[in-house]
């Protein structure tokens, strides 16, 4: 029977970078026997333009029906004059999220080797690339809250979020960062700002307890402003850091402009039925759209992760993985990564030779 | 009449930096014709020693009884094992700056030429140094909004911090912004998150409403997450950050560590009266206490910020920001930013150099 995925390109270069890894999906379902079967839908400013809102009922229906999403990329000048809480990105990705209760956010942010030169931290400093994983908690802290709320009227006029955990929210996502070290060093940071809130003391004490139950693996702890600093100074320090919904946010985009590899970082949000939600950390990048040059990688690799965390099929993500290095040692570079010397492919070029390397 | 000044040295390196501050500071008044009266009082970790609490009554009446206070660093090993919230550090600046009210905290970072090959990012993006100043809202937001609490047991356990804004505080450190970027190149880019949490909505309004007063200045707002990449990627874009308290310990921490320049950075924490607190962006440095090896110009630097925002002494405070980039082209410099080929200096013989060039 075939697996069904959700495809939602949304805005921007998602189309084009979708159909890239729909290619390569197609690639690697044939040689490792299994059949996937896709649905598209409308997300972001097209389903606004289409049907009035950025995730329309008609679109998580689909999402319902499928296995896993594949999510593109959504907004662009044409919806920046909405209010940023209406914005498509924030529109289609906060519900999604919820709904799903994808809980646990994992943003890769590593350093290829062959794009090492690309990255903006000194060479000293990144030697031979760096590999931290982002485990983010998704679905609580500060971003949904209650209460949430706005009044009075003058100066004493006020607004107000409510930063909140639980502790078995605490601790499914600490589970998730720990387990997700054992197949990597074994090292824990959980970032906090345990010195100042009150809900940050009590998610580090959690972490701690969940700890005990990992003792081969490594914890400390770090304050937000300090891993922000010393993620510039020496991100080899890290393995996997351990984040609530905010400072996962901040920590993980910092980690994932710090490799130099934008165009190259995907993303999984799981919840704990093994559904969930695959984007490249990138943005539509709507001032290249409809050139043909984005760089399809990332989408590529979400792709790869939707196949391992979803679909259990290991060895085809894998096989993904190792073309893309293969791609990048050969020098086929699109126009963003492309090194001094390399003549630059498109983003259809950039998927057939990983396909033909598979 | 003398100026009264409480000098905070506390922990660590405090001490031995405070003692080349004053130096400079007894060099200036000499010079500019005005006097300076130093009270001394522990703060920090000594105090936890000598009084019990980190900021005793004794202490915070010195401070009432003077025109501004001189911090130095606070923390080290010796107390480390306190719980998060009882450290040293936030045991005695959280309570400072709201019993002074010190709502207006300005952290210039900026790459000083002759150090600018210890600046962490690649050479190019570092270009003839960056300069950028944040303004962080310091005695509400997150920090210190009500309520904050612990309830429950078992998986439910829950604990909660509320992020609040009144648009009198929002409106007091966004003309502090808007009026800074004045004296610098005129734009103000305001950091938040308002297409998540409702608080931020209500900051990015009433920012564009200030901004009405200062039509001269360039208002631009951004994403705290965005913020921390594009800091990375050109921080050149930047003049002055506009943040919140929580955001902007994040973002004035990253900004500090990307100039390389961490021993070099001093900061102000104003209230309305012009009374303030000044310190070094570092930290105590325990590693290297007591070895007259330590930086003292960030605590020089904060002693010249001193001069310029509670005294009123500007000829002073220039005067020794002059002086240290001048022994910095004349390659005096400490063990922390010694460029290659230069024969570091002690902590005092930099104060004696400082002085001398004043
Ligand atoms: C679009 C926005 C709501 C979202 C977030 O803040 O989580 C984005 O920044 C992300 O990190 O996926
Ligand atoms: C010590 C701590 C409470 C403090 C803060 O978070 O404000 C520090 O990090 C700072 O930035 O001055």
């Amino acid at each position: 029977m075939a697996h069904t995925i959700a495809v939602l390109a949304g805005d921007g270069i998602g189309p084009e970078v979708m159909a890239e890894a729909i290619k390569v999906l197609d690639a690697v379902q044939q040689k490792f026997g299994f059949a996937l079967e896709y649905t598209h839908a409308d997300v972001g400013g097209i389903a606004i333009d289409n049907h009035g809102e950025a995730l329309p009922a008609s679109t998580l229906a689909v999402c319902e029906a499928s296995e896993a999403i594949l999510f593109g990329s959504v907004g662009g000048p044409k919806w920046e004059s909405l209010p940023p809480a209406q914005q498509p990105e924030r529109a289609a990705l906060l519900p999604l999220r919820k709904h799903f209760d994808l809980f646990c956010n994992l943003r890769p942010a590593k350093v290829f080797k062959a794009l090492a030169a690309a990255c903006p931290l000194r060479a000293d400093i990144v030697g031979d690339g760096f590999d931290v994983l982002v485990v983010r908690e998704l679905t609580s802290g500060i971003y949904f809250g209650q209460p949430k709320g706005r009044e009075g009227s003058g100066p004493d006029e006020r607004a107000w979020d409510t930063k909140i955990y639980k502790r078995s929210e605490i601790e499914r996502i600490a589970r998730m960062a720990f387990e997700a070290s054992r197949l990597r060093r074994k090292k824990v940071t959980s970032v906090d700002k345990a010195n100042v809130l009150t809900c940050m003391v009590f998610w580090r004490e959690v972490v701690k307890e969940v700890a005990k139950e990992f003792p081969d693996v490594e914890l400390s702890h770090i304050y937000i402003d300090n891993a922000t600093m010393q993620l510039v100074r020496d991100p080899h320090q890290f393995d996997v850091m351990l984040c609530g919904n905010m400072f996962g946010d901040i920590i993980s985009d910092e980690a994932a402009m710090l490799t130099g590899s934008m165009g190259m970082l995907a993303s999984a949000s799981l919840n704990s039925s093994k559904f969930g939600l695959f984007e490249p950390a990138g943005g539509s990048a709507p001032d290249i759209a409809g050139q043909g040059i984005a760089n399809p990688i990332a989408q590529i690799l979400s792709a790869a992760m939707l196949l391992k965390y979803s679909l259990g099929q290991d060895q085809a993500a894998a096989a993904i993985e190792a073309a893309v290095s293969a791609i990048l040692d050969k020098k086929i570079m699109t126009r963003d990564i492309a090194t001094p010397g390399v003549t630059p492919v498109s983003t259809s070029a950039m998927g057939d030779a990983i396909v033909a390397e598979i």
